[in-house]
């Protein structure tokens, strides 16, 4: 499943890359269409989730929900409309299926009858567990650029593998 | 081919996904190279196009080439490159040999001698078909976000599987 | 390997694709890590690089990492965080273990404390050679949107299949 890069990278399979790939392409729509608790669905029961901009940490699919219902409906609220891209992810082995991820997640912005903007760029780290052939987010910290950091990424290692 | 995700979303396999990602760069790479005809030719003959901001509905390929020709033509007066990204595809089985993809499309545009700007953030919903080993696109409809919806989803929706 | 598509596109197989997909994520995280040796470690010994902004090609890892060292501090120097997503990639079979690919890279850049901008957009063409499993890039041009062509593609060709 690994091998070693010139810069000592592991990487994963090229099936089990295609897979992740494809889970956060469902993932992320979920989250932008508003499905908030469907969304959280796909963290593990114990999922915890921080940001680096934000104090504290979420910890399990119900905390980790309503902090995502509420700024959704916030959204909502403003007739802003959010899309959350994911790219350039990297995928090591970190178990048996378990996956650590790191990736580049922008946020574009578009306001009703307005102009889409960059909202936000930000670098994201996720610990991924598969089971029964689907993928769930043990942990997710993201790291918004250019803010201070008020919530270190030790915040979440504890659901590490 | 296909599975139960905690969202109830199906997916297509691995293989046939990293295909249509492929099949998007390279139908996109067509479109932004002002080669309208070559990219209407990766729809199917009797494929159909429509986006909500905009009226009408295109059927076939001479129809689908000649509303995108114009469109390059006008962008190449104006001195302006447009680079259309797709992402965040979902891909869901619909049939043997079909499938129906949503994904996220941005486009960024720089003008001769100027600064690159974020100019549209859209979704798109694609029946793709695949003949021979390659994809074709049986319907495609695009949502421009925060746009009035002049023409709905449904006006694509016979070509559809 | 190959397949002939509607617009005579010739595409790796579904498994290289990840591949390759996989290799340029693992790649640019090094560069926007600050990691301009490491990833220019991951060209071939006498590999070339270009831009078509720029004047003059630079040849082999040491110059190339040399060039990216002095722009990365410089980076820094001034508090910009920059991201490069790599997207839209075609592959197409040159060789043995070579491909030739073609894609788009946009850049994100946000100062300390401020708002992220759009920095650049660009297309980029690579040949990549595999070796042992490993991804190199034999050669890479870049073509900002937008810009004058100082230096032409054909300063890389050599160095091509």
């Amino acid at each position: 499943m690994t091998r070693t890069a010139p810069s000592d990278t592991k990487t994963v399979s090229d099936l089990d890359y295609a897979a992740i790939i494809q889970f956060y392409a469902g993932h992320i729509q979920l989250l932008d269409a508003g499905r908030a608790e469907e969304w959280a669905e796909q963290f593990t029961e114990d999922g915890v989730f921080a940001q680096n901009a934000k104090p504290g940490v979420k910890h399990g699919r119900a905390a980790i929900a309503a902090g995502m219902r509420k700024g959704i409906d916030a959204l909502a609220e403003r007739g802003l409309t959010r899309r959350h891209w994911f790219g350039m992810v990297t995928a090591e082995p970190a178990g048996p299926d378990v996956v650590r991820t790191r990736y580049y997640a922008v946020v574009f912005e578009t306001p009703k009858g307005g102009e889409p903007r960059l909202y936000l760029s930000t670098t994201a780290e996720d610990v991924l567990e598969r089971r029964d052939g689907n993928w769930l987010v043990r942990s997710r910290y993201i790291s918004h650029d250019g803010a201070e950091t008020i919530t270190g990424i030790e915040a979440v290692a504890g659901a590490g593998a």
